[in-house]
């Protein structure tokens, strides 16, 4: 299948040159008579560690029997979906992360990798392996012990336990904390009592709730002998074998929703529901039979993280598939624009490609940019993750690592996916808003990705509050002076990249490609410099003004707070940005072939110019950038995209997504038929000399 | 129904002090101790020229055979929708712009309105009831003579004769002028032949084509003599009584869509396809028996704009709902966030409500103050569609400033649709995820509006050329200095806003509700002068980037406009978001009442700055803006969102939506039922002795 990506999918008929008129804009590499980058070797580094499992997904979901069928009623998508993941596990495509005993290959990086290209088939399908596997499953493989790995986890992994995570309630989402449900120990029966104390705590938006779910993985407040120990997980059984609940369940179907209709989310509460002692999940904390409660980890907050914690894996892959889709989505796109006409220049040649028009360009290589900085950063994301996971590198520093690493690139990435397929929807005009032609349907799956597993917003929050509290650490018992010199950056690489990627060597600036945009003060160093000052400041800012917080009163310091919010929240998008470009960067320094270090320089370049373009008047504001270079910035991006449009096709070629995965009809070639057929046709009827005369000429006479 | 706007959503509970612990911000106008608006007058002004109109749509639409049902199949839904048509023909509501003799009512403006309003039931019957009766009706209506309207225009009125609207082919869509369909005349036969030459020809996206339509309104080619005279409009009949296609005519369903499934879009071909003479919609050209063609309008392409120009209103439609909507969106959002809490704040107060969160009121308030301009902006333009339609001011200037006006309002409103209900579906979290909230149902619905009707790019480009071609009279004949002069703005008013809305009187600088922004130097003047002075200055500056092209090859000179496109698209959306600022203004020196005045003052000014701040890069490039001013304005923005926050329920209750139009259970008070549940829990708990210590507490002992 790696003959995809060497397989052009242009015409040879688009590569002409139009006959008379002006030269149109070259329209491929060849064209333009510059090294091309080598699709095979770039495919490689997009698809990144764990490639082979990736090709291997792909390949499956070649299968017709995975893909998502539009116009469906719930009721049937629903039912597909739940037969795809019986799909899965004769594939042995499920629980790649589970230890060999129960079912899986004990290999946490190929596990999300394969995964994530799920999307390409049905988002639903993605999401609901997700909840089996990687929520309901996870929370006995990560908050059970062996006992509840040998008792459950073959048939979770061979979904003859299907199950739900029970973790979100009606009235607390990202608040998990403050959940209702309570898990009271009855020392007499050594059973714990799950009840649901009103309405607000009911378990809500559940994947495998409405229908499919034997049981669940439930999140409740232990309480043992008058104490609430906080949250903790319980296996609950939740439905007999015919599927009827059993006795004090109840729960409801969400219903229809705005995307992912393939998985019946539901609501679950529970009447006074008695579980045996062992059915707590007592990694992390468990309650002897006469009621006694242990942990060791005594800090009730540091144990509740360490919980969450466990289950990271959800957002890792929710940032691996945002960008994925984003790919497919300017495939499609980038290969309809490079078929399309649509108006006449004026200039006497035929009607204008969609990709030469200027305003085209600029709407989709940026976007293009963006999605390769994605790719980069969640293949280093998804190693550090392997790391911990399987015990290399696990230690807590690196788990609060891997943690704010993963609330910084997800809220970016699911967010950009939205941006990035209405875009494309938009650049497709009435052909993108066909269901057939995929963009709409990835984009209403995708939406929810923005505030599960996290709302964006929420988790921005907390990776400002890491930065100000990396921040706050670097200063203790230091005065104001060493906060000034902070504030120049000559530590920032530690200190705010500690959780990310690495700071750039000085080589770099010596590169012959990046010698372009030197005249423009704008070169890869400088970009870096002006992306890693921007967090910086913004913390830096952020933790001046709340620095009275400490001598004020509770309601007074949470006001203060609150004003800075948003800028707290910029402030770690900022940092996620610097995340991207500097994984951009590093992949571009593993690249040996000239062509693909051009070409690729230009599109880090375009990605880290318009980051910088975005907050222009942040750079502007604080004495960053002159006038005169910022305003250098947009009309360089306007040449960047203009340079890089012979290369748009392989750009997203280089993705090697296969007939199978695209599917939509109008980047088949089907409208470059219909172009050639319509001038075939124009062509015929002037040759005949039966072709009428304008009106206009008629008045010229 | 009006009592619908007095009557507050929401319950009382929620306007209590919390008992102990530090004041939360004032939630509501009367805790603030404030003046607030006069709910009914602002309703009045919201609902605009149209009112009573607008209230028996609405009233109509509490009916629930209006609405929508989530879940239906594309079969179902399409059945749904056309029974709701007929609904609409039982209740005087269709076709109120037709001659009372064929079931109108005559009044262009109210028909808009009311037809408007639909989008609130459910948009597919707002856009089905666009194609039957103000695109394939209004066709006959505007493009025939007495004789068609004589022969069909009762029966559309009626919905006895569903028809189509078939201009947009696979082919083209935004340049009509190059469709491909052919009507030749045969004058021994005294008929046209339509003809689809090649597959990009096919009719393509046509609401009423995949079923229901038993005619339409065809686009094509004039020709006549060996001449082609251009795009008309015929009218062709293309299914018998049973729903069978007639001979020659075949066609394809368009499938799933995005969104609008109750409306059965779809594609249709002619094969020489024979119709009487008389079909010709001959209002702006004729064809007489012996072949020879006339027109009153002798230039090609001013017959050409005429005849699209008479077709306007879709495109004002699209703006009035796309504002409805959104409002409707905030309504919910807003609702919501007035009663969901989340989050402890820590200073042992009862949770956070979600609009108490300053990051909240940056989502959600600016993009109140916009729906607000949208809905005065809309309001002037559709009074200017009514005086042009009905004759009282039919000038080709006039029609000619609306149609720019319509280029100009439609791209910025519904684009901002889709955002805001975006934003207000994050904002909601999963509960705006499920259908049952609207929210996801509303975007996908209205994500086509971006690009029907007009490509939204497109559309601001005819804007940006409409600028540039008022620049270049100007100074016709004149120097350089003038030129100079002219950027000094004295002239502006008349040159750029001839389209639009009017230029500020300058007694308006003396209002004492305008003097609180006096000491940031952004009160109402700075802001127009801000908003005004860079729609000229940017139009200034493409215009001299594109005065070389004159003397240019025709390719040369079109390159140079490709490379100025994306930067004439943005004066064009700065001269909407100018014209919405004056409406905005104009609406405000409109009111009487202080309180009312005040808390709009605000809400004006929020909606100046906030786009003042996502310009903010420009005015600091172009030296317009201090760094001291500019910084000035994003603080300012936040003390705004906060000012107006108690304000918040009362402006969104103003747009009088009911129950029956909000639908939405999350803004129900079902949510502040459910928070007063659990807290009356909790305390009942805490009260009986029974609850649980913390862990916390415990290790403090």
């Amino acid at each position: 299948m790696t003959d995809a990506v060497v397989r052009s999918t242009t015409p040879a008929s688009s590569t002409r040159t139009p006959a008379g008129g002006a030269p149109e804009a070259p329209h491929t590499a060849a064209q333009a008579a510059e090294a091309r980058i080598d699709l095979r070797a770039v495919n490689d580094l997009l698809l990144g560690t764990w490639a082979d499992t990736r090709r291997d997904a792909r390949e499956m979901i070649k299968d017709s029997a995975f893909w998502r069928i539009d116009g469906q009623t719930v009721a049937e998508h629903r039912e597909r979906v739940l037969s795809q993941l019986h799909l899965l596990v004769d594939n042995g495509a499920a629980a790649r992360a589970y230890p060999a005993e129960y079912g899986g290959i004990d290999n946490n990086g190929a596990n999300i990798a394969g995964f994530e290209e799920l999307v390409l088939a049905d988002p639903s399908l993605q999401i609901k392996a997700g909840v089996q596997w990687g929520l309901f499953g996870a929370a006995i493989q990560q908050l059970g012990t062996k006992k509840h790995h040998d008792r459950w986890l073959a048939d979770v992994a061979s979904l003859a336990l299907p199950g739900a995570f029970a973790m979100t309630e009606t009235g607390h989402g990202s608040d998990v904390a403050a959940i209702g449900t309570t898990a009271t120990y009855d020392a007499d029966t050594e059973e714990f009592v799950i009840h649901t104390p009103f309405r607000g705590a009911w378990k809500d938006y559940l994947g495998n709730a409405a229908l499919h779910g034997r049981a669940a993985t439930v999140f409740a407040q232990l309480i043992t002998g008058g104490v609430n120990y906080g949250v903790h997980c319980f296996f609950v059984p939740i439905r007999d074998e015919e599927g009827q609940f059993l006795s004090g369940i109840g729960g409801e179907d969400d219903g229809v929703k705005g995307g992912l209709n393939g998985i019946d989310n539901g609501r679950l509460h529970f009447d006074q529901v008695r579980v045996p002692r062992e059915n707590l999940l007592n990694r992390y904390g468990d309650v002897a039979a006469d009621g006694s409660y242990s942990s060791e980890i005594s800090s009730p907050g540091r144990r509740f993280f360490t919980m969450l914690g466990a289950l990271v894996q959800g957002r890792i892959s929710l940032d691996g598939a945002a960008t994925t889709a984003s790919a497919l989505g300017l495939k499609i796109a980038v290969t309809y624009a490079n078929q399309r006409r649509q108006f006449d220049s004026g200039a006497g040649t035929p009607e204008v490609m969609l990709l030469d028009y200027g305003k085209h360009q600029r709407r989709l290589m940026p976007r293009l940019a963006t999605v390769y900085a994605q790719a980069f950063a969640h293949d280093e994301f998804l190693q550090k993750f392997d790391g911990v996971f399987s015990g290399r590198t696990d230690t807590s520093e690196e788990r609060e690592d891997l943690e704010t690493l993963a609330a910084a690139l997800k809220p970016l990435s699911t967010w950009n996916a939205l941006d990035t397929l209405q875009e494309c929807r938009e650049a497709c005009g009435g052909a993108g808003f066909l269901a057939e032609n995929r963009l709409v349907g990835l984009r209403s799956d995708l939406d929810v990705y923005v505030t599960f597993e996290g709302d964006n917003n929420v988790l921005l929050q907390l990776v400002g509050k890491r930065l100000l509290a990396d921040f706050a650490r670097q200063f203790k018992g230091k005065d104001t002076a060493a906060l000034a010199r902070y504030a120049v950056g000559q530590t920032a690489g530690k200190v705010f990249h500690g959780a990310g990627l690495r700071r750039l060597g000085q080589s770099v600036a010596d590169l012959g490609s990046t010698a372009r945009s030197v005249e423009l003060g704008l070169r890869e160093d400088q970009q870096h410099e002006l992306l890693a000052d921007r967090v910086q400041q913004m913390v830096a800012d952020v933790a001046g003004r709340l620095r009275p917080a400490g001598k004020l009163a509770p309601a007074e310091a949470a006001a203060l707070f609150n004003e800075n919010q948003a800028d707290l929240i910029e402030a770690a998008r900022a940092h996620g940005e610097l995340l991207q470009w500097e994984a951009f960067t590093d992949a571009i320094h593993r690249i040996n072939d000239d062509g693909t270090l051009q070409v690729l320089t230009w599109l880090r370049d375009l990605f880290g110019l318009s980051v910088i373009e975005k907050h222009l008047a942040w750079y502007l504001l604080h004495g960053r950038l002159s006038t005169q270079r910022a305003g250098a910035v947009s009309r360089y991006i306007g040449r960047l995209s203009s340079r890089l449009r012979p290369h748009a096709q392989d750009l997203v070629d280089a993705w090697g997504f296969e007939p199978e995965h695209v599917r939509a009809p109008i980047a088949s070639g089907a409208e470059q038929a219909r172009q050639d057929e319509a001038r075939a046709y124009v062509e015929a009827l002037v040759a005949s000399g039966d072709a009428p005369v304008s009106e206009k000429s008629l008045s010229k006479k």
